[in-house]
């Protein structure tokens, strides 16, 4: 199949920042893209081929979407699943697969599958509706405090809380939920493992995930994480085993927790570029849209490692502005080393909202964590 | 000023794939960006804010583009001057300055630059008329063999020819050219040198350029060059002079001869991202498309030095075909460690045409030196 300069069409649903990346890998092949999003001015909106505005849970807009590509993927979860399995049927390569998506959109369907798969994973609780808790609460089956996760359109810290009172239930959605143990854990770590159609897997490093307290949201991604040896090669095998049991196609993000006794339990899984790899770009040989990209086309997988240490911070909008989105400090971060600065192009800064991401590269991860730490205290996402 | 996700505005002239790669910056900082070219289906269309179809030596185009922007570049020496001046004139901001460019655009006034401000470079003599060459021939003031050059509009091998016989002039066209000793040199050398609105100046490393031997183009840059270390440091200290005496804002590409004794002389030069520089995007901590852009933006200027040893190979079209493009062998280059591919997006291919280059990265430049002569054997233009 000729890819390059030629009549083949990729279809990406969604256009937001991950598609917006993946479309730099997509102009550097030079490979016809259909980008379809709801937004108006989506990121993905310029540099793409063609751009359609359509919602992505809507079933007729993305079958008629999809039957315009020979290759259809995503950049988010939140899709029409029944209109990509009409897809699939009507022999539209879908990758990662409908199944696979089916598994993983839904977190008590995810949760299920890792003990089908005896993947280790916190302990959890199933509930129809939120309101059913409270009887598990009265019976003692569950105990405060717990993570209440909705099992359906989790994303960016929302559909994910800590109940620590009573209280803290009553704001809540009554919908399918789950509800897991906290762990107390050492670290948070990520493993993006990448299979192709041709069945040939890498993992890129593991990295570390440092969460904001409140937002829970990512702050720093450190690659390679600052673990023992043996945690990492474990995490890296317990990872490969999720990969093996979704038998996904394109890149599976893999978060873990690291427990104090350096047990590794798997949290979720994402099957599309992930946060936790964007300090791929610059830092390794091959990044994780490049990544995907190969993957999804049946192209030889490129080299996962790592030129220099990477990390990277989240640009989020601070809180108390919403609005025009204004960038403060950009030339003060621009003036230290080895920094990079990703701006998604959202014109409106709301508090939290992922507006962009900085890496920071270096050859010395130390070094690069006090970068990060100063870029971090610096640049403002204000309105 | 603001320049990320603002209504600032770059116009960029010139649509091809120096813009392309240009576009890849523009698009992680969100900076709106106007492009001028002529071809209808430019690499540039894509990806750039707004794209305006016009003769870049046309005064009324150029002028009509360049009012619509707040910060004028351009990708390609052969733009209107006389619309830049007085797009200055009028306050837009022009970067490298229609003085610079001026100087650059016609060889001849570039040679008699070097000889004013006593930069080294191969001896010439300047000629009206390529008919005059032989009047000069007659009276022995030159001698077979030389370098034939047109004064305007060389670029990619056209504009230039090693004249070793009467004959070898018959086809050359009768205008402003000079005639250059040739040099028995060792190696092509190449320093980019960058300097910002603010006057911050930074070089990159100095490449070493392997020539095809016929078609008179680049077919490896190797960076850092396989040099001693006392004759880099001198070309380096040469491209500061020249940059110094240019004043340019931006990019400045300085080629330079070493000669068999180690005199550094300088061949020619480019305002603007070059191709002796593309190895940087996968190579360096700052790739010359973004310091481009920190330069003519006044931002503080980004690390120039190398992750990884970097070679590019670039992809010509092979003789013998034209018409459609087609890449063979793709998938056993990118099978190869480190090899990134990078496709312009010219839809027709033609002998010696630059539809791509490839970058090659590694630790150990000699390892990266292999792959590329792989590379180079592997892959084919074709139609």
């Amino acid at each position: 199949m000729d890819y390059f300069s030629s009549d083949f069409k990729l279809g990406i649903l969604g256009g937001g920042q991950l598609g917006k990346m993946l479309l730099y890998e997509t102009r550097k092949y030079d490979i016809f893209t259909r980008v379809m999003d709801p937004g108006e001015d989506a990121p993905c909106r310029i540099a793409c081929n063609e751009f359609v505005k359509g919602d992505l849970m809507d079933f007729d807009a993305v079958y008629r979407f999809g039957k315009k590509v020979d290759v259809l993927t995503f950049e988010i979860e939140n899709v029409n699943v029944s209109a990509l399995e009409r897809l699939e049927k009507e022999g539209v390569k879908v990758y990662p697969s409908p199944a696979t998506l089916k598994t993983i959109q839904n977190k008590a369907k995810q949760k299920l599958f890792y003990v089908d798969h005896n993947i280790p994973t916190a302990p959890f609780t199933r509930f129809a509706y939120t309101s059913e808790i409270l009887t598990s609460l009265k019976n003692e089956s569950i105990r405060f405090p717990f993570v209440w996760k909705s099992a359906q359109f989790g994303y960016d810290g929302r559909g994910v809380k800590v109940i620590r009172t009573y209280s803290d239930l009553d704001d809540l959605p009554n919908v399918e939920c789950i509800t897991e143990e906290m762990i107390p854990f050492k670290n948070e770590l990520a493993v993006i493992v990448c299979r192709s159609t041709e069945g040939q897997v890498t993992t890129y490093p593991v990295v570390e995930m440092e969460f904001h307290p409140t937002a829970n949201q990512v702050e720093y991604v450190v690659c390679p994480a600052r673990i023992d040896a043996k945690v990492a090669e474990k995490a890296q095998l317990v990872a490969l085993r999720v990969s093996e049991a979704y038998k996904h196609v394109g890149l599976l993000a893999v978060e873990m927790f690291q427990t104090q006794n350096n047990d590794i339990l798997v949290n979720e899984v994402a099957p599309r570029p992930h946060n936790s790899g964007h300090y791929s770009i610059e830092a390794s040989y091959t990044n994780q849209f490049e990544q995907h990209l190969r993957a999804i086309l049946g192209l030889p997988l490129g080299s996962t490692t790592s030129k220099v240490g990477g990390i990277m911070v989240n640009l989020t909008g601070e809180e108390g502005y919403t609005g025009k989105v204004k960038y403060r400090n950009m030339e003060d971060i621009m003036k230290l080393d080895g920094v990079t600065p990703h701006i998604y192009g959202k014109k409106e800064t709301r508090p939290f909202r992922k507006m962009g991401h900085v890496t920071i590269v270096n050859k010395d991860i130390d070094k690069a964590r006090e970068i990060a730490e100063k870029v971090k205290n610096t640049i403002k996402v204000v309105s």
